[in-house]
């Protein structure tokens, strides 16, 4: 009996059998608002609710990202010679996951609630997601190889994930905002990153708060 | 008579009574393909064919990309407190145009075919459309005023930017591409930037070639 009802919370709150990961359910891929709506409705919203997003949407939610649109593992947003340095780190109350697009999966970087380190402004800190765009330098094999130069492809690659996420959001009545008042070097001893990743920007997603 | 000639082929172009700069019609913000349809289809395309977009559609693919989505002046992409430092200028066979998103006009920067600047690689200079964004680090007054984190600001700009051409362009059966490989000093020159703007990427658009 005891062992039911372990199998079946973990199974409600979606995570792999070694109760860590989170194994997101298949995203849908096609619908939706029409773009030009989308576009109509695309705004910054700071005023979140506590509403969490379930795994659906959160699984949909991270294919819009950056998830793989093709049979070759492309992605719904360009990769400079699609070397895909730039990955999501999302920060929820249970922990630090790493969104792996090729297996579907949140995979756990650090259990616990981190949410404190959502940023410098105190309204991130009850919201129930926020992506972290993390880029490892080491993956960009450009041919200047200065950190200005690979800086600049990281920081473009953060902005197409994070439009997604904004058009996503307006399409599904959701809350975002992309936002750089964030400590790096808190974030990046939290995240466990290699000394060759950068964390980049934090773009919160929830529901609005209702007035 | 021959008034009448010129008056119809200005009308045609879509130019302002001063032959320079060209008035776009309104753009169509409501309807196109569901957004999720969008991502899936979203892909860089290099094949271009020589078909250029019309006047109607080129003002609803500026709009998308960073156009006026509500009544106090915000865009369809964030902007750091609303500093709007990053613009887009678009280059066509007739010269190299600053879009002002406010009167959804296209302004003449410089007359002349001046596409054999659209990149290091041949196959942009017979692209009907190409867009650059550039961003004034003079406008962005952030609290570490290096050069360094302006740029992160503005190159994060330019991927919002980039990533709405590129749904755009997959929901209407156009082809685009984001690119680095582009002589900014050149530019620089051609497009007669002040000192405080810097050229970060450039986007080419138009139809795939047919196979």
């Amino acid at each position: 009996m005891r062992w039911f009802s372990v199998m079946t919370l973990l199974a409600c709150l979606g995570c792999s059998a070694n109760g860590q990961d989170i194994s997101l359910p298949q995203p849908v891929k096609t619908g939706g608002m029409p773009l030009l709506d989308a576009l109509s409705k695309r705004a910054s919203c700071r005023e979140f609710s506590v509403r969490k997003p379930d795994l659906q949407t959160l699984s949909n939610l991270l294919w819009a990202a950056c998830g793989i649109n093709r049979e070759d593992g492309r992605r719904t947003v360009p990769s400079a010679l699609n070397m895909q340095e730039t990955s999501v780190y999302v920060m929820l109350e249970t922990g630090v996951y790493r969104y792996d697009e090729t297996k579907n999966l949140l995979i756990l970087v650090h259990a616990g609630d981190h949410r404190r380190l959502t940023g410098s402004q105190e309204y991130t800190h009850a919201v129930p997601v926020t992506l972290f765009f993390v880029a490892d330098l080491d993956m960009l094999k450009i041919s200047n190889p200065a950190e200005e130069h690979k800086m600049a492809y990281a920081n473009a690659s953060a902005g197409f994930i994070g439009q997604n996420v904004y058009l996503f959001a307006a399409a599904n009545g959701m809350a975002a905002v992309f936002r750089a008042s964030i400590d790096r070097e808190e974030l990046a001893k939290c995240f466990r990153l290699s000394p060759s990743q950068r964390v980049l920007y934090a773009q919160s997603v929830g529901y609005p708060e209702a007035r």
